[in-house]
């Protein structure tokens, strides 16, 4: 890349928002996957959605890779740089366009923090009900693009259930606006085709979010259990008997010393795994199925069980949930957090399976997940400058994987394919899918310049060769540290 | 065609199941969109998904456009067949493959009709929500070909909202499967895309559907008015409360008087107009929500409000309203059902609008419509003999989506573009956004064999030409009588 092209694109943009300089840079080199790390070219820092529509444009015409990026809060390498390219980043396009509570929408610009939606949306009682566990940090844009989840997606669904309309700028520069305050569209969902594209159709300009009402109630319980089979069962029971909570979680040892550690969670004495069960709604459901619910955990063996008697203690409940993932950094150097879907009848099975594996790896590996989903996040410590360390928690990582795949479940729950997990889409799909998707994404980005190297396994991506594409070379793209 | 390759194709399936007679293609020549009619080639009856996919091949290999059908219930011309075509007929493909109640879904075929699946499921408590007024003939393959509604999509959603997975031929031949149990699926939603695709992707070969408990409790209640404007203030007034009812239907006096002439269907005297809403949910919630909906129709200046007192009260008032668009025919020879959504602010004003364009046109105009999602439908009633009349008739329906964008409303909410409205994309769509559907399109079928001449408007298919298609001509490809 020359520096007259650099120069050009600085030109597109207010004085001081093209970073260059190697310490601006080093922000943007890794991020929520922190094994991989790569230097970007450039970073351009937009602040309206037309200078991003005149960075991508350029991008288009130069054939210069791009990386659009929010909080870089991505666990599965899906923000990461690309080498010779730039970065898109989103941080300063932060708006909230409107918000309409007798419609029950907000229309927001990519850059918005995911809880700062329902905190505007507090004042007229509605939420915005996607809750990934970094939602104090995580932007709207990077949600979309990852199609995101969390613990209350088992009662509500995933991102692409609460995007009612997209304004994106396509990878061809082309700009579109699909979907709308109606559910009642036209034709194919188009607007949800381009909600989980892990960036690598183009970028969302504007995003019409549905809002709901909060719930008139919650009733959180937490219960600790001797065994992983114990609370696995106890899942399953209450799924079984109809009750749909809106969050099911559990959290193993580890997992539990971790929040010790980290905030001073309280948890029941001899508990070797912890169960959360939220039931929301209104008043008088919430009471009904409260009575089920207690008499299904009561059969269920638990040591204790521990209802959140007011909203603070709910809180309590919830924070040493959410801060399990980065407080197992206190317990390890390093770890790799995974992201598997494996039906929800098989879940105690996986979860005895994950166990042995680890054991027999010398591995250590915590468990916090949302088991109402079969959602698995196992954490695998490691160590990252004990050489060969990386590799055996990768291994470890690729056979649970394999194990969701051969019990008819995900590769990913929420977290995305990125870099981390393209080479295991072949074993989700035939080449005909694969191949179909690429010719898809190509419909987008016909040069392939938008988050290139993701998603799609490198070796298989004939449609995007096809379409005059360098072939993506795994080791040009990726530096591994 | 030559007479050799029909005898390939019939080749492919057993004896007597590629329909070539004359008496025999009459019954496909049209479909629910009666004012077109065009002759296929021939009609392939295949029986098996086998049959399925070696028919679309084999339509592959000799650029044989073909369509598939259903029942041919299609209100906008979806499943018309195309003139040198064949019509790929899916009704003997109707098994019930899986019904797993635990996990509330079924896996059937294509040619299964809709109402049968929840026959299927009533055994177990559960349902398939989506019910389009045909539910007892139309089929599930073009439910989903259609993302088809109905009265209870207010609180339930769309056909896309049910649909977990899809596995499908595509245009290409290949065979993909997409979406699956779990919700908690990888990259883009794929299988959202496939839903909608009005026949032009491919064939769904099996779906799997969501099926969801039967309301404890409904509470259903009809309110007659003297004017229209009274009628959609007490929509507003339901919405506006938080109300999530599971259904808000209006009758305007013609569909009233339709609705009594075919199955005696008794309406408040001096109505003009009629209000359907029902509750549903759980018996304390329907009980706290009919005393607030009590409230607010008795503010809203009814003639008379009719509860339902009982199940076969509650039958009754949906026979009435769901026979209204076949009872039109009754009124006069021939009528067009139009299909346009409206934002629902703007209902009131939308129905005075169109009353003034009917008298204006001297066309009489009955109103039959999903109020709560602000999707009209206007049945306009003409006579085919009379010259000059299907056109004005035509005239007024332009006339009345025209009104719809304008109002920021879509030109169809669940009866499809198809042949019908493909001139009228434009008015929703700019060309950079058509042409992407078009390129999308063409990832799945470059050859566009696949219903062409259908949702695209036939001028501006960029992307199709540019893939070696022979421009699709519209005199060609249909007939008027």
């Amino acid at each position: 890349m020359s520096a007259a092209v650099l120069q050009r694109l600085a030109a597109l943009l207010p004085p001081g928002r093209l970073l260059e300089r190697p310490e601006h840079l080093a922000a943007y080199e890794s991020d929520g996957l922190t094994a991989f790390r790569t230097h970007p070219l450039a970073v351009a820092v937009p602040a309206t959605t037309d200078e991003v529509i005149a960075l991508v444009r350029f991008c288009q015409a130069e054939r210069l890779p791009f990386v659009a990026r929010g909080s870089g809060t991505s666990l599965s390498g899906g923000s990461l740089p690309v080498a010779g390219g730039i970065v898109i980043a989103l941080n300063r396009l932060t708006r909230i366009l409107r918000l309409d509570p007798a419609q029950r929408l907000a229309v927001v610009e990519p850059g918005v923090i995911n809880l700062d939606v329902t905190l505007a949306a507090a004042p007229y009682g509605l939420h915005f009900a996607p809750d990934p566990s970094s939602q104090s940090i995580c932007t709207i844009g990077g949600n979309v693009a990852f199609n995101s989840g969390g613990a209350h997606c088992l009662k509500y669904g995933m991102t692409s259930n609460h995007v009612l309309g997209i304004k994106a700028v396509l990878a061809t520069g082309e700009v579109v606006e699909w979907g709308g305050p109606s559910r009642e569209n036209l034709g194919p969902d188009w607007c949800g085709l381009f909600t989980g594209n892990e960036g690598l159709f183009g970028i969302a300009l504007e995003i019409t979010l549905q809002l709901l009402p909060r719930a008139e109630c919650f009733h959180t319980v937490l219960a600790g259990y001797r065994t992983l089979e114990q609370a696995g069962d106890a899942v399953s029971a209450i799924i079984a008997s109809g009750l749909l909570p809106g969050a099911i979680e559990i959290m193993d040892a580890l997992a539990l010393e971790a929040a010790v550690a980290a905030v001073h969670a309280d948890y029941p004495a001899g508990a070797e795994v912890v169960l959360i069960v939220e039931l929301e709604g209104p008043r008088e459901v919430v009471a009904a199925d409260r009575a089920r619910l207690d008499a299904i955990l009561a059969a269920s063996g638990p040591i204790e069980t521990r209802p959140a008697r007011d909203a603070t203690e709910r809180a309590a409940i919830w924070k040493g949930r959410k801060s399990a993932f980065s407080a197992v950094g206190r317990l390890s150097p390093d770890f790799l957090v995974q992201d598997g879907v494996v039906p929800r009848r098989h879940l105690g099975e996986a979860l005895a399976r994950i166990r042995d594996m680890a054991i027999a790896a010398g591995i250590r590996c915590a468990n916090v997940f949302h088991a109402g989903d079969g959602n698995l996040h196992p954490l695998i410590l490691y160590n990252g400058r004990e050489s060969g360390a990386l590799e055996r928690a990768e291994k470890l990582a690729g056979s649970i994987l394999k194990m969701c795949v051969e019990m008819g479940g995900s590769i990913t729950g929420e977290h995305g394919v990125g870099v981390e997990k393209r080479d295991y889409l072949p074993a989700m799909f035939t080449p005909d899918e694969i191949d179909c998707m690429a010719r898809l994404r190509a419909a987008f980005d016909p040069l392939g310049i938008a988050n290139p190297g993701k998603m799609f396994p490198t070796s298989e991506a004939p449609a995007l060769q096809q379409h005059g594409l360098h072939p993506l070379e795994k080791a040009g793209l990726i530096s591994r540290e």
